[in-house]
This record gives C-alpha cells, sequence and structure tokens, in this order.
C-alpha cells in the first residue's frame, strides 16, 4: 500500500511537512547489527535542508529518535521506529495555498483524490516525508554491510540543466569526491558551474532539474528475480517514488534504443575464476537478476515546481487566477536528493538479499 | 513475490517457453464482466510469434482456454485461470544453450541464482511468459471498459534505432492507425522505413533496439497513491519488468532534467467546469496521482540479445568460447511488445481504480 | 509481515514494555473521518494498566499523540501515526529476566530466534504492543461507523476458570453492561464472583484464564472472501494473534464436531423482505462470507504466565534453576483483553468491508 | 488476497466444481527438490473421492499435470502450475440448487457478495478446491524435507461426534497408524465405531461432524513471529480457512480457560544438552515462535451441511421453499479433510522456515 515498501525489509514512513513529525517504522530487518542514532543522523545531514547556501533555508536540525527495536546498541529483529520532529514549521507562509493549487504541485491532485488535504507546506507530499526514507536506507545500508561486506552505493549529481560531469568510470566514484561539493557532483570543476548555476536561478526566481546517478558496487550474482520483480523493476519503481522524479534508466538506458544487438550485447569471459562481462551495457542486472558487475542507473529529476515567478492556476473554488511562492524552497533538488537515491537503492537492494537468502539459502 | 503482480487486481504467471504451456491466474477482479476466450485471444494474436515477416517464425496459435473463473459468459469475481499450451518447442534447437551462457541472456544469473536452469529456449526468461500478462491485460482492459468507461490504453512504436514517428499529439493516436501496419507504429511513412531497417537487420544477423510511447487516456483525476505506490512508479516497474526494456519516462521525462521551473510547470485552468492543465509535462500524474490529463509515457526497449553472429562468452564449467544463436526469434522486439507494453499499463491502472474506490468510494 | 496486519486498512504496530514507546502506523484508512486524540483514549482507558484492582499495578496513563495523518479534525487518507510513551518502566524488577527464561513467556523463543532480545519487561512480546492495536482498532471502528452506521462490536468475559456468565442473547449484550464492573462480564451476579476469584488467585501468587466472547452486529451480507481470507479466517488469525490465547471458535465452534447435520444447518426464511436464518450456528458467516446474522466467536485465554510462586526453569547459560515472578503484572488477563478482542475484530472487518468496496462496488 | 496463501512459499489457488478443472500456481519455493507428478498424487490419493465407502462416490482420478516449474526431475525455483481437469461433473444433479439457497452452504452469500455464482456443484466454494491445497502442500512438505530433515507432520481424526480416539501421545501416532483404516484414526478400535458411525449416518440421510488433531514434529526452536503473525495465527487462520471448520485450538486450547497459571505453565529443564520443556501446554509455541516441543493442535469441522433430508430454504427470487439434497457428498468430511489439514501445517511451516532463513540466516 501507499506508505510501504519492501516485501522482506519493510518500511512504512509517517507525517507531513506540519505536524508533530516525521518518521518510519523499519520491520523485518537482521538482528544484532549494531546501530544508533549518529548512524543514522549521517545520511539525514545530507538530506537536510540548510545544509549549504543552494538549498532552501528552511531551519530543521532533523534530529532522529530511535523509539524501538534497538537494544544494547544492536538491532533486535522487531521493529525500529524512529521519529524526527517538525520543528521550523511556518504555516502561516503557506495561506495561499489553502484556496489556490500551486502548479505541477499535488495541490490539486490530493484534493480531487481525498476530498481534503493537510495544504501546509505541501502536507504528506513534501519531500520531508523522505527522511522516513533517508533513516530507513542508513539501516539498510547497516544491513547490507553484514550481508554483503563488499557491496557499497554511491549515487551523485551527473547533469544540471545542460551542465554534464564528466564520470569516466561510475564504478570507481567515491564517496568522498562526491561530498567534496556542495552540489555532490564528482567533477570538481563542473560542479562550480552547477553551484554558479543554481544561485542564478534562485536569484531569477525560476528552479533547474538535472540527472543523478548511482552505482550499486560489489553486488553478488542471483539478487532480483524473474518476471515481476526484477532488480531493474524494483529499482525503477523505487526511484520514480521519489518527489520530482520523471525518468529511470539502467545500463545502456535510453541509449539502447538505438543500438543494434552486436554493438549492445555484453560478452561473456572468465576473470579471475569468475564469470564476467567485458563491458556492462547491461547495467550489472540481466534477466532481472544481478550478474556481479557494478549496477549503474540513472534517474531524470524536474525542476523544482516551486518558484517565486507569477504562474497561472486555479482556486479551490474553481476560478483562475495567479500564484507566486512564497515559503521556503529548493532552486534545484538533486543536492539533497542524492542520498534519497542511495536511499531507496539500499532499501530494494537489501530486500533482494534476504529474499534471495530465503529462498536460495 | 517474483511472479505476482497487483495489490488488488492480482495476477499469477507461470510456465516456461517449453513445457506443459505458459498462462496465469488472475484474482481479485470485478464479478460480472462479460468475458469469452476470444476477448483474450484479440490482444494474444497482437502478440503472437509468427504474426508477420519482421517476428519470430516459432508457430504457436496461441490458443488460450479459460479453465475457471468465468460462468454463463460472466466472470464470477473468483480466480480466473488461463492456459496456452506450448505447440512448436523444438528444445532440440537449443541443445547448445545447455552449455554456454547466451550473451545478454538470463542464462548465467538463472544459473548463478538458482544452481539449476531450463535452458530450453530460455525456460521462463522467454518472452514467452508475457502471454500470460496479455491474457490478464485483457480482462483488465475488459474491468476497466466497466469502471472507467471513456479510459482508453493505446500503444505504438515510437522509434526503431534512429527512425522516430512523427507522433503530433499521443492523445489523439488510434488502435486502427497502429494496427496499420506490422510494425505498429502510427506514422505510415516512418513505418515502412522502419519494416525495411528490421529486415536488414534480421538478414546481416544483427538486431536494433527502440522506443514504444503509450497514452491512456480518460482517466479520472485520483488514481495513484502517495509516496510509494505511485502512478508512475508502479508504471516504472510494470514496464521494467518486461523483457529487454531498459528505461522508462514519463511526461517530459529526460528532457526535464534540461528545463527550468518556469519552463517545465504546468498551468491550471478552468475548462469545460474541470481543473485542467494547459500543457501535460507532468504526463497526466501530480504528486504521484492523475491529473485528469492523459497519462503518457516511453519506453526503451534494447535490441534483442539473440543475434546468428557468432559472439564471445563461457561454458557452463567455465571456458571461454563463441556461440552463434540458432532457434527462432525477433530482430526487433517492439512489434510484438506493443500488446504487452498496454496490458502491463491496463493492470498498473486497473489496480489503482479498485484501490482507489476501496479508499475513496 | 510480522508487524503488520491488514491488506487494505493496513496498522504496523511498534514498540517494547520498556524503551522510547509504543505506537501504531495506520495506513489505508478512509479520508474525512472525524477524529481526535480523545477518541482513542476512550478504548486505550479500557486496555490501561492501574485501571482496578483485579489488574497490575503498573502506573501508565497510556496517554496519546497523533503525530500525523489528521488535520483540521479530520483524517487526511494519508498514515495516522499514533505514539504513547513510556513512563512507569522499572527495568530493575526484571533483572533476574536477564539470565533466566521465565517459563510460559516468549524469553527463551526470541533468543532462539534471533539471538538477542530486549529482556525489560518482556520487550516486544509485552502486552504493551497491545496499546497500538486498540488504538488502531478505535480508528477502525470510526471507519466502520461511516461505511456502515448500523455495526457494532461487543466483547465481554464470558467465563473465568469455572465460572461463567449467563448470556441469553450475544446480540443483545450492551457495552453498558459490559463496562459497569471491573471485569467486564454482563452477568452481574458471576461478576462479582469472578472478581473475589481473581482476587483471590493474586493473593495466592497464582493466576486464571478465561473466555472471552464478541458479538458483532449490523455485518451486511458479502463480507469475508472464499479460500482463504474467509472472515472467520481472518478472525481466527487476529485473536490467536493476541498475547496468552489458546483457542478459537465461531458459531457452535468445537461443540460442532458433536452434531449432525440436521441439527447443526441453519434453515432459510424470509423475514422483513430479507434473507434470514431461523438459528445460528453458523456465527454469521457461511463459505466464509457474512451473510448478514451476527457474528459470534469466543476466543480462550490461558492464565497469565507470570505468577509469583517459585518455578522451575533454566538459565541463559544452560543450567537449571527456578524463578518467582517480581515485577507487576495480571493475575489474570481477560479484563484487559476484551477491547483488544474488539480491536481485531475492528481491523478484520473495516479491511474486508473496504475490500469488499473495492471489488464489488 | 482471497485466493492466495503464504508470504514467501506463495501458492494460488484456481478452479471450480464443475469447469475446466482446478488447480494451484506454487512460487517462491526453493530449486533444485526433486519432484513428479507422483508426489504430489500419493497426497491427493488420501484426498480423492470415491477413496472408500464413507466418502462422496464421485467418480474422480483427480490425475494431476505439473505444467510448469520442474525440468529435469528437479524444481526450477520460479513458479510450478499444477492442473487436476474435472471429469465426473454432473451439472444436472445440481439444477435445483441454481433456484434455492443451500441451508449451511455458501449459495447465498457468494451470491449476496457477488451478485452472480456458478451453482453447479458449490462452484468456488466445492471441497474441490482444495485439490491446489493438497497439492501445493506436498511440495511444501518436499521443501521442508530439504530444509529441516527430521521435521515430520502428522494429523488424524481424534473424535467424531461423541466417539473419541485414545491417543496416549499425539507424537508418537505414525502415518501407517493413519493410514490403516479409511476413517484416518490412529485408534483401531474406535475407528472401527467411527466407520459404523459414518455409515448410519449417511443411511439415515444425515451428516457428521468431528475433530482433527495434528502433530508437527521435529520443528526446529525460532519459527513463527512476534505479533501478528505467530505461527499459532497463521495456523490458525489456515485450519479455518478449510470448509467446515468452525474452530482451532493448540496446545492446552480451550481447557486452559479453566486452569491456573501454576497448573499451566510450562517448567523449562536442560535435557541432552538442549533447552526442553517438561510438559506441553504450549502446545510447541511461545510468544508467536516455536520452541522445539511438539506443535499440536485441533480443528473442529461441523456436519457437513448437505443432507437428504428435507430442509427448509428460500428460493433465489425470496420465497419459501424446501430442498433435500441430491448430488454426491461426503456423510463426514474428516477422513478427506486429514490430508487437507496437513497441508496447511505444512504451508504454514515452510513459510515461516523460509522467513526465518531470510532473517536469521
Amino acid at each position: 500500500m501507499s506508505s510501504h515498501f519492501g516485501e522482506l525489509f519493510r518500511v512504512s514512513t509517517f507525517g507531513e511537512s506540519h505536524g508533530g513529525g516525521v518518521g518510519v517504522v523499519i520491520d523485518g530487518g537482521p538482528p544484532r547489527l549494531p546501530l544508533a542514532e549518529a548512524d543514522l543522523q549521517a545520511d539525514l545531514a545530507r538530506r537536510r535542508p540548510g545544509q549549504s547556501d543552494i538549498v532552501t533555508p528552511r531551519k530543521e536540525a532533523d534530529r532522529c529518535r530511535i523509539l524501538s527495536g534497538v537494544f544494547g546498541g544492536q538491532t533486535l529483529g522487531t521493529p525500529i521506529a524512529v521519529l524526527v520532529p517538525n520543528e521550523d514549521a511556518r504555516p502561516e507562509a503557506y495561506t495561499e495555498m489553502e484556496t489556490a493549487f500551486r502548479p505541477s504541485h499535488a495541490d490539486y491532485t490530493y484534493q480531487a483524490k481525498y476530498g481534503v488535504r493537510n495544504w501546509q507546506g505541501g502536507g504528506r507530499s513534501s519531500a520531508r516525508e523522505t527522511i522516513g526514507r533517508v533513516a530507513a536506507g542508513a539501516v539498510a545500508k547497516r544491513a547490507l554491510a553484514a550481508l554483503h561486506p563488499g557491496l557499497e552505493i554511491v549515487a551523485y549529481v551527473r547533469s544540471i540543466h545542460t551542465l554534464e560531469a564528466a564520470v569516466p568510470d561510475p564504478g570507481a566514484v567515491r564517496l568522498e569526491q562526491v561530498e567534496a561539493n556542495i552540489v555532490r557532483c564528482p567533477d570538481p570543476k563542473v560542479a562550480e558551474e552547477m553551484v554558479a548555476l543554481i544561485k542564478r536561478m534562485r536569484a531569477g526566481g525560476d528552479s533547474v532539474g538535472g540527472i543523478i546517478e548511482c552505482c550499486v558496487r560489489g553486488v553478488p550474482p542471483g539478487l532480483g528475480e524473474p518476471v515481476f520483480d526484477r532488480l531493474e523493476a524494483d529499482l525503477a519503481r523505487a526511484m520514480l517514488s521519489l518527489p520530482a522524479t520523471k525518468g529511470f534508466e539502467i545500463g545502456s538506458g535510453f541509449a539502447s534504443a538505438r543500438m543494434t544487438g552486436s554493438e549492445h550485447n555484453d560478452p561473456f569471459e572468465m576473470r579471475a575464476g569468475r564469470v564476467r562481462t567485458t563491458s556492462n551495457r547491461s547495467g550489472g542486472v540481466q534477466g532481472g537478476i544481478s550478474n556481479g558487475e557494478d549496477v549503474v542507473f540513472r534517474v531524470a529529476f524536474k525542476p523544482t515546481a516551486t518558484i517565486t515567478r507569477a504562474q497561472r492556476t486555479v482556486t479551490v473554488s474553481g476560478e483562475d487566477t495567479a500564484l507566486a511562492a512564497r515559503g521556503r524552497h529548493d532552486p534545484c533538488v538533486l543536492p539533497r536528493a542524492v542520498p534519497m537515491v542511495e536511499a531507496m537503492a539500499a532499501l530494494v537492494v537489501v530486500d533482494h538479499a534476504l529474499r534471495q537468502r530465503a529462498q536460495n539459502g
């Protein structure tokens, strides 16, 4: 259902932008994992508003509390509940949203679906909901570290608008490179241009989109399932469930549509005693199941819908009007979306790791 | 799990390329829908091998039998089991697959996952599995016709290799236009070039990829759920679960990454008493929920992995070797994938239609 | 999975006896239900420790906070998170439980399953977990009031040890009768004897079991599903998921095993224009689906495992030892279990009400 | 949903009493299990009509065909589809069921739920549906044999009407004892009386109920989950999902309601280096999780609803009428229900065995 994710490593997020807080319940994870609030805080800090001058200035420490499921510094195998209270909520900054639908936001569709909505800061459709995902992703990473020690998930900004980073090998990008700049792009030169572009956009009351690339390394062969729960299908769903996403591609992606089979196929060879491919247009997945190569995928993010320029829209009572956003928002969601992409990737991979252990030992 | 799809309108497919047959069990659909085998056969015929000279010549009538769930010409509300026996199976054409892994196929990953595989014609990873999906999709279309009479799903080939159809308005493409040529492209001129290209590819022992576009019209506002089960997320998963797919995008898709918010946002206006948008870069979905505009998405298909040119690979026992495909296969999967895309779209939409009725009446 | 319940009206409970608190996330319920914390508090008060002198004296106000999902006094249709902090936790009263397994408790099995456990007050196996269920049940009752206005769920203590209440017609028992005494038995004379018995048991360092009966009235025909998700099957699972339960029966129950068909069958007749039965040995369910008669079932509760008499047991390190409980506990769980039974019944019925609306409109 | 069972070892049954056939799709089971149709046939023969002169004379060989999921005599890890065609269907014997509702059958409730029903032989509510369960149970037993070699499931008739078998130790009952007589009661003397009773009942146009007991031996400690998916809760649901069941109890069951804690608790002791209990009133489950002792439970079956004596009922159009069954039916369902109970127990246990491996390795 709506706010649940995962078959075995199952998370349920809750909370709205304004209200008591946001959080997550994580069920089904392995017991005896070392876990403390600080472990979650590290990734939450990468998602936090106010972390740099190219993101929203909303002041939230996003300090989490683990309410259950951890005892003596270890997971118990029972549900881990995590709560992050809302602190800097300013509902008064959103009063016009009570009466008018923001273009390309979820205001109208929530109203159409439920006949009611929490109009303060976007309510449930706020990106604040992703706090629960990032916290759960941090737990998932801990579980993966125990299950498959070499496995590593690194996401980064690949492009913003027309600025594209040079990334010769996704498998070689290190977390420190990504975290070395506030836009989270491993190409330091392009990163600077990106920062400048985002600042220009904000100054002009506008916003901008881009692409995040993610590489999952050290995946053992055999994760993913045939038919519907293919690894790439579950990754696609996970990524398209993030706010502001419009597309997903794995390996060769859309470029494969312009290729021939003889160009595209990944030849097998024996290397260091293992079956390997000499190229990786498959993106680490064949027939829905990991083949041991890097799992590499890209996610397209649209420009933030909230802009301060006036836009045409309609009121709740059906009258044409115009709206210019107040409130605080990101001129570009990508820098803060990097840990979200990693978190969702971790949730998909850990779930398949547990499923694989269930069925195949 | 692996071979199940849907929360409320639930399908379970079964079967391998060679063996007793393939099929599907469909559970949770509404009762009292008029349904006969002929209703399924129409879409199965569009998916069938041997339907034209640009697809695989395997001779399968793909005649289906409804084993249960229909009585007196109506659905009973209980499981509908559909079976299509395998007829033209020639396991002897695949004996080399017993010992060598075909590049960019699922042979190696199935072996790595399960320690065993049915190597005849790809076994469970064969596109023959999609018969169950297309049959289920036909039932889903019947259910949608009862639930939302105006709703219509039309998919078509948008591009093959570098040949791209001119499609001024996805919302205006009619099924008859699509079915007017064997490649299922609504642009008749480009269609001819596509047919010629596919024939050239086959003659050269090669294959080719492309893009299918799909438009779901007449979707009422309110379908889809916040957070994880967004309509576009479920569509993405559904499409990436089809064989040979590498990417999914909705509305503006990857192009949105190069846009600004002021260019991208869809202004609202009142039109004929309803809330409408003046553009549709959202692709009919906002915040995961349909807004009443056309749902338009695209799916990237890689070139068929099976080619008759010799390719490098390895044997089951870990020796380097070369392999040139025998057996029968499609030089381009797209013409036969059009009904698969429609079927998966129908399964996603009907599931959300039932969920919406459950929660919101 | 373990801590999730329901297909459409889905609840996820969390929390341990000692720690940050206990609670629940409720997803999938209808929007626009009037809901306030006070609505939950009423049922929580009936479950609360310290409510009378025949229950555990642990001092917990069990004050709940709704963290999300409610806005302007109405449900939003998105997850409702409820948190009840733990207040009167005294882990020092349980230190012997760190080293020895309490007989007929979950100490040993949790250790065997997870290799770790929160030994303070039973951790996750504590009946304190049922707070989340009772809170969710209160929301479910609100949803049912909107969906099926006449529907009413009344549970009560039918017997304790050998003391059995006279209940001529389960369909006629009113909530006020049940709440008129601290043991929650609608037969006031037997209720007094029950209270006396429970006090005697506690004085003697012992405990006692009994039977709770529950009647769901005003159920429309058609709820429940054929085959696995029969209404009685889901009720059985729900009840056997409550702590200390050992049996479930519906309608004629175990007595039916000693009957003949001609004695047992419920004849149909037309009454006030509706199809009715003249007896109700079916317990309101036929073929897994409600027939419009009262749904009547009984649940057997064993005597509380915690007793202050010394008992034989073993230590975590595998040595024979003896253990006499300290800590606070109930000499008889039934008075506080009555709202738990109602809550679980409400969760089952509301889930089937939504499923029925999904499939059959 | 309705016709799906299991989280990881998932089965979907299909089919009606009259129509193309009945069957099951089994997904998620381990690969490389030896499996042939004969393995399923053994249990199907114990469920088959016409197997003795105390069951229905309907002539069905119930010969199964494995359509998929098995290759070279081994399971593939992908869906196993099993089909049993209907052979001796005589719809003409049921024509009165088109217009009148049989008392204590599902005719009326299916009609009320779906607005349509297959009235031939009970349609989907027929016990013929359990063929799919028994076939799936046979596969589950194979999987358990691989996962937990010592594990054994033995069910038997404990009582019919007032005739109760002497069973000093459920853990000592062997399959051969059970199969030594046609009523499947391990007490040969009482078995003879039961056979005579059943024959008398049929001669008198009546039917009779009884109790089946089941013992699962060799269960490792740790199977089952806290809170909702307790082993006993899932067993209760599984058993109450069988046709004609009215009650479930585990271990001490309803008798526990009349006991005190000091009488009821199972003391722990060390035995052969393992933690054991000296009694087994817990029925092998504590806190929802197996403790390594025998899992012992009982299921109450009502007398068959179909009797040849005339009974009061109503017609589809709402008129009072009388009905005496024709058609073929069992005067007592218990002899044929024994393999059904075993099958459902196997499905529950194998599912928890896989879940346990997923989470706890």
